[in-house]
Order: structure tokens, then sequence, then C-alpha cells
């Protein structure tokens, strides 16, 4: 059994993991970069190595130092957190080969779920709704053309190794193609090395939704219910809810079958979670799987009570889900607020420095989710989230109060948050009457007074 | 309706209150004592008004003072939290007489529940078990021997006006009572100006067990499950669990039964707590109602996802409940730790002075309810809890795993706290085996290594 985990990462989730160790009487080990050594992860540790500099390839981006610390600490298991090495596909392979456990699915998974085009392709023939789009690569102008006229305008041109909005176009008209198809691969072409594209069908303004599931190495898996994403800014989630309140239960039910449909037919093993873009009419489209923990899943522990770190470290040891489908109700409704150290009136521009004083909301149904204090200096290398403020209430309409309570009541001083702009969104109309899709942030920024 | 509620306390059943007002979109107004000025229930009100110096007569039991700012600041209501001014028949009538709504039973509820003998009688007309005892006062030595043999020993002889175990003799054999009678009746005499004293059987190390229970003003009463809060310190909680889980079913809804027929018979409004205390063979006695919020309510908000005070707060606006007993199910465990700025080491001596730093634990199924922060310096005059940190999980030894990793990450710099004497209490085997009464705290402070 695992005794001891290294953590692969920084910040919020890091603490996460490392909590979840202390509860399961697992001991775990800190991995840092110089500018981190008074992170908390660090303090809370039981070990804590110092692996390279701020710089990402130094440190939390450089296999070898971690691998190395790894072996040196003894421990049994990695978890990779979110982001850095956590889609890593041979990241997960070099742990392997060094008979460390990765907490995540195994690399080939990662590796077949990393890429777009094998990903759309493998939950295709798992019969999981895909955006309609060209069928592979689309070689030439001639093909583009033949594939939109097929598929219908507006098109979207992706770049299968693209990421960022890099090498990507609408396309709302025949007229636009040509242009739009040149400029999308040479923009891949800089960008990746690689001037590969496909088409897609380009759907405006779509409610992002997504479903968790978690898979063991018996064979068994579960959905823990969905969430909605679509407070997005940049394509970066802001505040998330579950479950989704103005979904008909058909649409849902649909939802749970084809994520478990996908999860069975990839033997899919650990915690994951299946993205998809919904339209008015409830038409969703899977988009990508996150083979890995997501920033947003408290509210689906909240919902549930079950707590999916645990059961992510339970699944790598072998054992069996600790819950059949049956057992899990979700009650009530949660949301997740993201504070981050950053200006949104200023493009959201990070900001970074020594915070002067910190006071979180708590009370009754909130958890925070955070890794700053008083007097930590924010360091201007990583992600600005710092912290979650996640909210539990019988309806939506108590969780948004708890939840502008929290904004209102949260304060820090002597750095720049989202606060202001997450209060606004919360009391926007259409977010306030569950009527808002991923252009909510866009509207909510032209239309306040400047 | 209630658009604006004064808040006749401090510290953290203060801050609770506003953040449930806040939530519900009514104004609060904080009342303080000189010393509190710094103190976070001021900062999070909306309005705050000194009534007095730190002397409890000049300012939190200052009932002038406090009314007065009441009618200043055009209040509908006052919530009195817990001690103070929270079960002063008094109080509560003059707040009455001056149309300004008290948050709690009626004032002559209050009444007939403070005054340990007539409590008693109703609830033994009520049918509520009591401990076996003399019917009324035992004016006389020859009545206290008569009335001990009938009874059986041991006996309890107690003060109708006590409190705080004055006025108190347990009494083991007929040669031990004519001491004990005579030593009670000059204490009475000597701390309350009345000697009167009663007879009580003696259960020696029982359980404490409590029920929790809400009542509208339109006749209708459901119970919130019981609290199992047997580990104390001079008579005072430190440790509280819910539900309770080494006890029968039987014994459960009899309890529920009892405590239901009790507040439908006495027509009770508000939330209330009745106390009993239990012996091993779970036989129960009532020993006290409370007719207040009580400090250990969150791990019924925890089990149950109702929140009580603002389901006090709904009850004293004239609403019906807002549940009905089939609708409320208990989820889970939750144990709620009492971290109190004392040294358990030296009689549990108060702390104060000021807080260099402070981190409080977080993340999935962690609750904190707390008044203090960094540069706080805790004032010498109130009572010592300076946080509560509340926990839920699956089960009961989850919770527990959950409560220890918590009190070991909590860090109060510059003062004194309990938390190691907490977690000896965690970690003790009776504890841990579920099988603990009232003794434990002796048990643990007589059999640690000095």
């Amino acid at each position: 059994m695992i005794q001891k985990v290294l953590i692969a990462n920084r910040g919020e989730i890091a603490v996460r993991i490392i909590r979840a160790l202390r509860e399961l009487n697992i001991k775990s080990v800190a991995v840092y970069a110089t500018v981190d050594k008074d992170s908390l992860h660090v303090m809370l540790a039981d070990e804590a190595v110092c692996i390279g500099d701020h710089k990402l390839s130094n440190s939390y981006l450089n296999q070898n130092a971690i691998l190395q610390a790894a072996v040196n600490t003894h421990v049994q298991a990695i978890h990779p957190g979110y982001g850095f090495l956590s889609e890593n596909a041979q990241f997960a392979k070099a742990c392997k080969q060094l008979n460390i456990k990765f907490i995540g699915p195994s690399h080939e998974l990662i590796e077949i779920m990393g890429d777009k085009q094998s990903a759309r392709e493998t939950m295709r023939k798992a019969g999981v709704p895909i955006v309609p789009g060209s069928d592979g690569l689309v070689d030439t102008l001639e093909d583009a053309y033949y594939e939109s006229s097929k598929i219908g305008y507006p098109v979207l041109i992706k770049a299968t190794a693209g990421g960022g909005g890099k090498g990507m176009r609408v396309c709302h008209t025949q007229n636009d193609l040509k242009d739009a198809y040149n400029q999308a691969r040479r923009e891949a072409r800089n960008a990746f090395g690689d001037d590969s594209v496909y088409l897609e069908k380009y759907v405006a303004n779509p409610r992002h939704i997504e479903v968790q599931i978690l898979g063991d190495s018996h064979g068994n898996a579960i959905h823990l219910f969905e969430r909605e994403c679509s407070v997005q800014r940049n394509n970066q989630k802001m505040i998330e809810e579950a479950p989704v309140q103005n979904l008909s239960t058909q649409t849902k039910e649909k939802l749970y079958a084809v994520s478990l449909k996908a999860a069975k037919a990839i033997r899919y093993e650990s915690c994951g979670t299946l993205e998809f873009i919904m339209d008015t009419d409830e038409r969703f489209y899977f988009i990508e799987m996150n083979t890995r923990i997501q920033v947003e899943h408290p509210i689906t522990e909240a919902i549930t009570g079950i707590d999916i770190i645990k059961e992510q470290i339970h699944i790598a040891e072998g054992k069996k889900l600790s819950f059949m489908q049956s057992h899990i109700k979700a009650l009530g409704h949660a949301i997740e607020v993201r504070v981050n150290a950053e200006d949104p009136y200023d493009g959201f521009k990070p900001q970074s420095g020594r915070i002067q004083g910190i006071h979180f909301p708590g009370g009754n149904g909130v958890r925070i989710d955070s890794y700053v204090y008083q007097g930590y200096a924010i360091p201007p290398f990583y992600d600005s989230m710092i912290a979650k403020v996640i909210v539990h209430a019988f309806n939506r309409d108590d969780a948004i109060e708890k939840a502008i309570r929290c904004m209102e009541e949260m304060d820090v001083e002597g750095i720049t948050t989202n606060q202001e702009f997450q209060l606004e969104i919360l009391l926007n109309e259409a977010f306030l009457d569950n009527k808002y899709d991923t252009s909510l942030v866009r509207h909510v920024l032209e239309t306040r007074v400047k």
C-alpha cells in the first residue's frame, strides 16, 4: 500500500492533497522552487525538497529533479495535481519505469486524450457526441471548402497541435474560408511547428458543461453529476456551479450515460472529467477529457459528500470504488468562486507582491482552499489564483447569497484581487436568472459603467 | 418583516449571526465594549455601537445601554446569541415592551425553564423522564432522610437557585447526609441568598446527550437529532459529536419523542435544546432546557444541512418552519472541537494577549467559526474560546481523522491554546472506541505522562 506520496505541484492543490494524505495517515513530500520556500505546501508536508529555481523548466516541469526527489525520499507514488506534469504522458511513463505509481490514468490514456484528434476519434467510437467536423485533417483548401459545406457554416478551423487559441479561426461564410484557412495553418506552423488543421462546426456562445467521473482498476465507473463552468475569461473558468439547475432531466441523464459509456469503453482509471459545449437547444458536444483532478472538484465534493482526492488515491492503490452509483445523491447547490490576484479592469493582469493582511470568510456552508497567508509574498511566476471559496446551501439562490456574502467579507490587503469583479458577476441579472453562457464575462465587462 | 437586527453579543457567535443576517439581506448592528473595538463582529456589522467599558454589567449585561442602542438604530429585533442576556427573562420582557422582537422564546418560557425546579416540574408533566428526586424543596433534615431513602443512595443535594456547582453535594450513604445537607444549604445561602435545596438521584459519570429542537409560532415542532457532549472540563463542553453512534435506535427514537412532546406541550417557539444525562443502560433523565442557540449548533447544521440561526430568525418573523420532520435526514458524522486560549496543564487557566500569527485549517469538510485574526489582542475579560473547528465526514472514524488533522494544522502564535490537549482527547483510546462519558477529561488529565 501507499505509505508516502510526493506532490509534484504547488499552491492550493498541493495543500489540498497534503491534507487528504494526512487524513489517510500517508506521509507527504512537497517539492518546491526556491521562490516557494515559504509556501504553505512546504510547511504542511512531512518532508520538502527544493527542486530548482523559479523557472518552470527548472522546477515544477523538471521531470528529472522531481523523479530524483521521489527516489531519494522513497515514496511509493506521485500526485501530479492539475497543470504542470499532470497530463504529461512521458512523465507518467517515467514514473512507471521507476516503479512509482503515478496517481492518475495510464500514460497510454493520457497520450490518447492529450491529442485533440485522437481524443475526438476515441470518443466518437464510444458513442459520445462530438462537434460535427472533418473526419481527420484537412490538407488542402479544396478539402476545406468541401468539408465546410458539408458541416455547414459557421465553421471553426483548429490546429491539431493547438492550445491557447493559437492556430484557430472562426469562419462565418464561404467567402472567409480561404484567408482563415491560410492564416490558421501559418499560425499553427509558427506556434507548434506543425500546420495540420481540421474543421469543426462553430457553436457561438456555448455553455460549458462537464461531467465528473471516477473509474477503478476493476472496471467500475461512476459519475458524480455535472458542473456548469460557463463563467470564463480568456477560456479560464472563474465561477463554477454544481449541479446545473436549468437543464432538463433528460439531457442530464444523456450526459451521464455517454460519460459512463466513454469511461467504460476506455476502462478509465482515476478521476477524470469530460468537458462538453452545449447550445441553447441543449445539444451537447464533447470537447476534451481532462485526465486529472480539476480546480473545481470541491463543488462536486460539496453536493455528493465524496472526497475525490481520497478516492483517487484509493484507486491508485488498486482498491475498488467506495461507492456504487446508486449510493450517490446530489444534495443542495454548490458554487466555487476563484479569488485571483489580478486586475479584471486591466485585462486581468496578474498581480504579485506581499499580502499585508488577509481575512477569509468562514461559517456555515463555507469551505476555503488556499495556500496564502498574511505576510506571504505572491511570486510573479505562477497562476494568479490565491484562493477558492466554495459555498454550499440548500438551493441556488441561497448559495449565491452566501457567495456574495463571502466575496464581501473576504479581505486581502496589499494586493489587487478580482473580488469586486466576481461580485459584479454574482449580482448580474443573467447570472441570477441562471440564463448565461460563455459570453457572460465579456458582456459584464462591456456593459459596466466605466 | 425584520430589516435590521441588533446582536447583543460578541465573539464568534456575533460573527455567526451577522453572517446569517447578511445572507438574508438583513442589516446588522453590533454592540461592543470599549476593549472590543477591534473585534471582528464590530468590523463585519453594518453598524456598531459602543455600549460601555469591559465590565460586563457596563456593557454586554447592560440592558439599558443595549436597549437604548436598539432604539437609536431603529432595529426590529435583537438576537441575544448565547450566554450574557440570552436566557434573561427580564431582558426579553423589556424588548417586548419596546416592541422589539427578542429572537428567542417568550419571556414567560425563559422564566419557567430558567428555574431548575419549575423546569423539572414542567418537563415531568409533559412526560419527559426526569432524575428521580424529591417532589419539591426539602426544608428539613428529617425530610431529607425520608426522601433520600425513597430515592435510594447516592443522592445529589442541589440548590434551586444554583449554578456552577455551588450549593451542590453528592451524598453516598445515609451517614453523609447530615453534613452534606447542612453544607449545601449554607453554601447556597452564601452564594445566592436563598438556601432552598432539593434532592435528586445521583448518576455517576453519566453521558451528556442533548436534542436540538425547533418550534414555530404556528404550533409546529421538529427535532434535529441528538448531540453527544460528554467531553467536558469543569462542566464546560470541549468536543461535541452528532449524531451519537453508540446509542440504540430505540433510545434515539425515545429521545426524539419525549423532546417533541415537551416542545409541543409548552408550545416552544425558536430553537432550543433539551439536555439529558444518560447512564450506562441508556436510561436518560432531563437536566435542563437551553432556550437559546448553543455553541455546538454547527455539528447539527453539518449533518442536516439546516441553518439553525436563519431558521430561528424566520421563526421570529412569524414564518412557519421551512421543513417538516420527514424532510430532515442526518448524513455523515460531525465533530466540533473548541479551540480555547487556555492552558489545560495549568487548570485550564485562561490566556490573553496578542495573537502574533494564526493559521486556520481549511479544505474539504472543514468549517471555521471564529472572531480572531493575526494581530488581534484577546482581552482577559471574556470566555476563552477563540475558534470552533467543525469537521464533517462520511463516518465517525473519518471525522476523527479530519479533526486530528485540523488540530495539528491549526497554528496560533503568541498565545497558549488547548490544541495539544484536544489532540490527546482525540487520540485517546476510549474516545476512539466511542466508549466514554463525562469522566473522560479527568481520566486523560490523571493518566497523562507528566
